[in-house]
């Protein structure tokens, strides 16, 4: 049977065409030279500028370092920050890439689940138990991945209140799915002004542009860190394409039009799979205020809940559903959410439709 | 005074037509999404294809890690190959990113000076005495840079006898400028396949295919090391744009066009330096066997030698040569020659013309 990719970080849109012509510009232009290490200065700029008109923020395009994609922002950062034995704090489920990027850096990840029957709301006593003199780092994803949980104003408040009880706490907010919520917009933890030698943003053009074969990210962090993080990205990269930066520069100028046909092809994706999902009472779901997963609890499909089960763990479960109806989706054991599995909805409708009619198939 | 930039590591040509068309028709194909960490099946083969056609070795192109430039793909090499306080012996003058760049992995520069005398030759007995038991690796490129050194084939197999007696040491050779010489074409350390579970080389697009800022690069290396290099590659920037890797596979394609068209423009300028040298006794040099780089001994012009001198370093004296006529030019003290410096002769023929009687006046 054919395979549905269900399991990917990509959506099924292509690049946007007007990032398409900023590299052809480029290319007329002949800027096939190597660019500066901290990327073009159209890019910064272009970047700087987006946090002011979304977010109010004015941001001096020094503060932004442009990088090989967003992992290699968080990469960066985390080198230039982090000392061995340092606890960094993330809410579960989190992107997987994470615990490998935190443990490369020395750092040890402290794990505090999220409720999925709460929303994935933010779990603020835990944090504040889990906060220690050791702890250098919170990671907070917004909108979330695989949650696509948008963090309220109050919510964000609340970390802001944690960094201001603990002045040797930083914060890296991944706000890499900004743009596609469905909703109220998310608040960037760069508003905080007055946390700003504490508070860093990553962010990138893979998801929200549809740009992920294109390799390009940033990162904002307080003058200190960004200066380490340019320096190590001069010794092991040099520097960004300054031709996918162009096509970059285009993309971030027309987001509000890309964001708006993104969602409009999204949105009624979200309502079909929620419709199917109701029909299959075994998965439990939250809805997502942003992106394009659906987080899915599994357990009742195992063998520890339902004795009739073929499937002892997430991972079999997930191995039958692509073996038997040829759905791939990714369980969320080193998400941190054993049980669960991240399904991406961003497919074509016919693709979607099929989809939907095999997961209820396989699980009812 | 308009500045004529000699110190740069990039040449006066654009990206070849062939590359840029790679590229279009990638785009023209949609190929905008992620690719695979290992680099694309193209440009993996297109690899090895060069090094059985040039060099007559048989190749996998499994054994190819496309990375985000040259200098990534030594990173990631000396990330996968070092341990703590290895020794790695360089012949000096070496490329001036190489010390930053083992430092970062743990190991120990031991820098073994070649003599430009006689022309560079590799100095058999001293690296024999710099080898000891704590020595990891040997580092190589060829032909050099700053140099322009080709060692012969006899040369490279004292390397290979290095290596028969010493089971534990490796070797990096750095080929980024092959292609580009006058004479005899380098001989790949790939040929000695007897130890090709201990030498790896280094290349990549930016110098002989003028394709600096594409960013794409390539380590062949020994499987073990290699999956390192790939597993680290995976967690810190995923991957190499596709984009990029379908411009750099039709250079490949075309690379003895591109190289014979870029020859063809070099060699007459490389004529014209060594006839404006000789009329410079103050200065000596040693012609080099490729790329386009002259490696000047400057210190008959310091105070050391010449009590008439203004100037007591190579840094004082390049700057001097920067206010005085406009000419820059890149110190080798950080490329472990002292009281040498490195200048690039890839520019148009009336800016080149300029600069050699901008020298001229300066020193005499």
């Amino acid at each position: 049977m054919d395979q549905i990719p269900m399991h990917l970080g990509v959506s099924h849109f292509s690049t946007p065409a007007v990032a398409v012509e900023g590299l052809q510009e480029a290319l007329l232009q002949n800027d096939t030279f190597y660019g500066p290490t901290e990327g073009t200065m159209s890019l910064r700029q272009a970047v700087a500028k987006r946090y002011l008109e979304e977010d109010g923020i004015p941001l001096p395009e020094s503060q932004v370092l442009i990088t090989a994609g967003a992992k290699h922002a968080i990469h960066l950062y985390l080198q230039s920050l982090l000392q061995p034995q340092d606890q960094v704090v993330m809410l579960a489920p989190y992107w997987f890439a994470f615990p490998d990027l935190i443990s490369l850096s020395g750092g040890e990840l402290v794990s505090i689940p999220a409720n999925p029957q709460e929303g994935y709301a933010l779990p603020l006593e835990a944090l504040k138990a889990a906060i220690t003199p050791q702890t250098k780092l919170l990671i907070l994803s917004n909108p979330g991945n695989p949650t696509g949980k948008v963090y309220t104003q109050e919510e964000l408040q609340k970390v802001a209140h944690l960094l201001e009880e603990h002045p040797n706490l930083h914060v890296l907010s991944d706000e890499i799915y900004d743009g596609l919520q469905y909703e109220t917009p998310p608040f960037s933890m760069l508003r905080f002004e007055h946390l700003r030698d504490r508070i860093s943003v990553v962010n990138g053009f893979s998801k929200s542009f549809a740009m992920s074969g294109w390799r390009v990210g940033y990162l904002i962090a307080p003058f200190e860190i960004l200066e380490r993080a340019t320096a190590l990205q001069l010794k092991t990269i040099s520097g960004v394409s300054p031709l996918t930066q162009a096509a970059a520069v285009q993309a971030m100028e027309h987001r509000q039009q890309i964001w708006q046909s993104f969602k409009e092809d999204l949105a009624p994706k979200r309502q079909r799979v929620q419709e199917a999902l109701a029909q299959i009472p075994a998965l439990s779901y939250t809805t997502p205020d942003a992106g394009y997963y659906f987080t899915l609890d599994v357990s009742a499909c195992l063998q520890e809940m339902n004795s009739n089960s073929l499937y002892k763990t997430v991972e079999e479960w997930a191995s039958g559903l692509k073996n038997q109806v040829g759905l791939e989706v990714l369980p969320a054991t080193n998400m941190g959410m054993p049980g669960a599995v991240r399904m991406s909805f961003a497919l074509p409708d016919h693709i979607l439709e099929s989809a939907l009619l095999r997961l209820k198939a396989f699980v009812i």
